[in-house]
């Protein structure tokens, strides 16, 4: 951590804008927004062509929002960022991949992570039989929610507090790892109590006061992307967790928003190799949300792996078909066993372990 | 409230939802998904036609998300919910609109009522001048954010309580109610003291543990459309503030995700017949995030109040190239003085007053 | 069109690129960079920031896809144009509206116009009983399909010449000029004979050939927006046409497809502003296809005038219930007349006439 | 073909629609919706629940837009079809795989078919040098653009008739059968000379003139999917296909748009094991185009057939930064070949040849 603030300290922040001016500008226009520059604390540089003058301007860039508000002036036409706004997460800073370790547990290394368990915990049994299945089947970390984001009040919002003892029992007994769901910043420090990694969901992926609480822990984030959350927003989301100091930081894919009515998202698998070259943070993806169906999880998986992703997060559920939530998208545990053996052998076809 | 109470409990929440057996289903497979719709307490009708049978399964409808599990049934192909998922905010449940009352000013009557004001507080000179500017040209309603969504943690993240006790100390003066931005559980207590009416960003329209929160005050809450929400999503956001006891809610439709690159959002002005036909609540709308330039502000605010819309949330700031957050978006207080005469003769004509 | 040809001729076509190098780009990459900017005839500038080299190329920007091919190398990180894509249509070329004279009915002046009929021509009766409850409403164009792109190939697929000719003899016998779709490039000249504005539809706004084949022709044309295209790529559509020596375009804003379900689209009243403000052409709004029922057509047409809308085409038919194509959407000819009356109140409040 | 006109005939077209009556409709006015029905030839079937009735209508479903208009019915909430659209093409018809023979290379089997090449034809060279580097590698078929949908009229067009003589040329002197682009019904007949798939492009997958046209032939046709084509509406594009008599489709996914910036389109890998499931036609993956930067082209190339694809149609270059078209999306001979050695081993990794 210590590494990190000292990281973020000594990164040169170097900023670079280019501002179009209007076709109708005068001298006296451009002369105008060079002074505004200067007055920011940026060098302007000008750029004369035949129909516009371009100006850069170079200089820190920890807030580029002033500079943006030039694009109210009337002679200005836009104002365009050169340079990527999240740093301490990006390849620049880090050129080597972070690998996180939970309890054993290596996130981003050569070996593939899986997740597995049931969308809910819906009581001991159901966990437990889930779990033991999971790690079986080849699972290092079992997920399970507790806090429930559930678009409607009416539906089952999770067994909360008892559910985080449930998760803490299972793992005890069976030595998995968890990862499960905070969704308030006042449960922060309950949840923190029982989990092993610290889970913020798709819908929660711009709750930045979320972030910064969680940003000040030392356990590991999983950081879901956002339905319409384009990748350099989950990566700015993930800046705000690093620059409040844990740098523990694991991108989960889980399905965009888009057109589409045959799947529940739309898994944007490309999302993998892009966030991969421009983050040094492991990539996991979530093909349960993805698709919601899970007729079609297997085939996902074997793609995710086959695109890169350092992991998997898959649903199961003993008994689908009586599930509190998500049921259309959970595996039975057979079904689960029989795709991890699939998994091993596209991992190896990629040249990772599983 | 105690009426929004009773309501909810003497509703009738009857559920209707359509089962679509696959192709191949056997009679067997017939009969035990009606037992399943048995089970859980639900009465099964059939309907049987050359190659599917459907089955209809009538009942309480509070929490369907068992029924959609069994989705997950190989011979099952379908689970259609038929009945809207929401009660308290329904048409259905109550046929004349919701009036809200903010101090005097009724939002969702036949007035027009126009909320301004900077994005960010930034200053007591700032917000002041702006605010007197405002209400000069008739605005009710003082908008200025204290705490700041920001997608960059280096960007300005707002004045905080401070920003607040400026909020005051304006609003005390002019006379007008404020609105302003509450992002964190943790905080609502705080926001609370000081403002008339709390508004829950686009970001947080599905932060369902700070909607519980505020469903317990007795402050109206402006609930902004999240950027990738459906109508359908938006208003079962609205049922959770309802459902928590808290019937002042304000609708704000402020632009969709979408591909267009031009605008900063599309603004989805259909949403405005549409959810005034779904619900009883007010329906407003902000076109400075919809379009994100203001240029096309003065436009979009005269279509809003065409489509019906109850009232704007428009940014005004005294110097929009020098402002901290939006500058872009943000009229001048000479340009928003003659919208406002502009949008008169608008309202006027569909027979609303402003 | 000779002036348009000349206009073509000697307009400067310059161009600005940025080319931004990647961070660890050497000299030897920068230099390697302006000599090909050089080999494809523009004249490069350099402009060296702390951390990276960005280059402008300034030239002739005809085709500059070739420029944009530099984006393939190692040491480049993009390259982005500064410079609008189109000429012709936009508002730098020709700052003053153009307005198009339809048999005497002027559109894009104004006065606003109003196209209104069936979906699908399904009858003599059919069509003149509508159009005749049109006119005497107000409209002063017709519209209705004789070829209907349908998605469904077992879906009626329209009248075909047949409807060409009930359009024709309602059109005499009404004295209103007509607007009918065009899908084939075969059939242009079939329907050239029959219509006095040709329709292109929204799944044909990339239809190239199409686009170039009525760019050849002098009547004008309607050119809905596609379902995904960015108003930038539908003027880029438009400059086809304007490109082959027609120069009276229409465009036509008609929903964009999205993940909103409560409407057939999302109908972009924002791009009225936008394209008003980018080109010269009249832009009119289809509010019936841009929300998919009848309910929300009459907020929607008001909300498009007030937005500034020089126009709109609305589906109107007898029977609704009974219509071939579009039923849903589509209003009875009292609902069509009273509506009419409300426009013009709305046009009034912004200065236009009706 | 005999067989497959035969299918048509002999197909049973039963419909299934449900229509929801609003909550306040009257006895009279189920009464009118069930008599409708009738007369539209349908059987109507009552289910009452306690709030809504809902009537079922069975029957044949060619044409079901008529029943839809029902909805433009005051008393009617929604009109709902239950059976998928799509028949020849569908599942349900057809339980096995369709292979298509192209010279004895088949698509649809078990081995995967690799179609490379540039994306324009440029010249004799460009074109030969490209595609004995390709057949060198593995792929199967070379492809290459000679009429080239491109969003400006300013930009390459292609080299047309030339273009498409090269690719003879080429094809005759390598062996490898060729896919290129048709735009224009006027120039089907062209282009089939020369051609051994015809591919219709994403623009044009709504071009229904053109899907009769290629319909009426005897050669395969790739169908790629268009940018915002629901998997359904692509399927609904085959069958216009299918049902002209020609039911060698190749169904290829190419990316669709969504709000995301850092890829060209999102390329939906989901729609391969849904598309695989829902129709017995093979599938096949352009991530060319999908991600449009050459560096993440071998991710989801392996993500593509670890998914399930039956093939891949990759665009490579011998010189990607001077290519006239979609230089950055091009891979270049060496790194096409070490893709082919990697996609060998996923390949194997899912039981399929390469």
């Amino acid at each position: 951590m210590d590494t990190r603030r000292e990281r973020m300290i000594t990164t040169k922040w170097g900023e670079f804008m280019i501002i179009v001016m209007q076709e109708k500008a005068t001298p006296q226009d451009v002369e105008d927004v060079v002074n505004r520059v200067k007055k920011f604390g940026y060098t302007p540089k000008l750029m004369e062509g035949e129909f516009r003058t371009v100006i850069a301007a170079l200089g820190d860039g920890r807030d580029k929002a002033q500079l943006q508000a030039l694009e109210s002036l009337h002679h200005v036409e836009s104002v365009m960022p050169i340079l990527k706004p999240y740093k301490l997460c990006s390849r620049e800073v880090r050129r080597e991949n972070t690998v996180i370790d939970v309890n054993g547990v290596k996130i981003g290394g050569n070996t593939l992570v899986v997740m597995a368990g049931p969308c809910s915990v819906e009581g001991l049994d159901q966990l437990m039989q889930t779990a033991k299945a999971c790690k079986a089947a080849g699972a290092q970390i079992l997920r399970g929610g507790a806090f429930k984001p559930r678009t409607s009040p009416y539906s089952f919002q999770g067994m909360e507090e008892e559910g985080l003892k449930l998760l803490r029992t299972v793992s005890d007994e069976t030595g998995m790892p968890i990862v499960t769901e905070v969704m308030n910043p006042r449960e922060v420090d309950l949840v923190h109590q029982y989990t092993d990694i610290m889970q913020i969901g798709a819908r929660n992926v711009q709750n930045f006061s979320l972030l910064k609480e969680v940003g000040r822990l030392t356990k590991p984030i999983l950081l879901k992307r956002g339905l319409s959350t384009t990748i350099e927003e989950w990566l700015m989301s993930a800046e705000y967790i690093l620059s409040e100091g844990n740098n523990k930081v694991i991108l989960c894919e889980r399905g965009i928003r888009t057109f589409e009515k045959a799947t529940r998202n739309t898994l944007d698998l490309s999302a993998v190799p892009v966030a991969k070259d421009l983050t040094h943070l492991p990539v996991i993806v979530d093909p349960s949300h993805g698709v919601g169906y899970w007729q079609w999880v297997a085939s996902m998986s074997k793609a995710a792996v086959a695109a890169g992703a350092d992991g998997l997060m898959i649903e199961v559920h003993w008994k689908p078909e009586e599930a509190f939530s998500d049921g259309p998208q959970s595996l039975k545990p057979e079904k689960f066993a029989a795709l991890m053996v699939e998994l091993k052998k596209v991992a190896a076809a990629v040249g990772r372990e599983l």
